[in-house]
């Protein structure tokens, strides 16, 4: 089973690398652009065929190391 | 409009943040882990109202500053 973590800073929570993106696109001429937040992704092939067990597992590596759960959110998506 | 743009390595780039990940989780006793990946997420916001003109300008951004396409490949998602 195929599981994607995305992982990004809370709301609230400082980003000057988005901001600093942000204005690097600026200077790029895309005007449009009003923030950009950037967070990480992990791609994990799991050996697990119950999707609800392997949620579980998920969210137990995102407590204990993929995530900071003071200042960052998490989500799981499961594929296959 | 929202917009989130994904970018990861391409098949066959060697990730060795992915791979140190994977070592992490294993020492974690996460055994049912296979192989992991990292990528990097940007949440970005856009005032533009049309969603095909926000598509190509987003794809645009990619080329120009958010991906390596040499050795990355990018997702665009459009969201409201």
């Amino acid at each position: 089973m195929k599981a994607q973590v995305t992982v990004t800073l809370k709301r609230g929570v400082l980003d000057p690398q988005g901001q600093a993106i942000e204005g690097a696109l600026k200077s790029l001429n895309f005007n449009s652009v009003g923030s950009v937040r950037q967070g990480k992704v992990f791609d994990i092939e799991l050996d697990e065929s119950d999707p609800v067990q392997a949620r579980n597992r998920l969210n137990e590596m995102c407590e204990k190391l993929l995530a900071n759960t003071v200042i960052e959110d998490y989500t799981v998506t499961l594929s296959e």
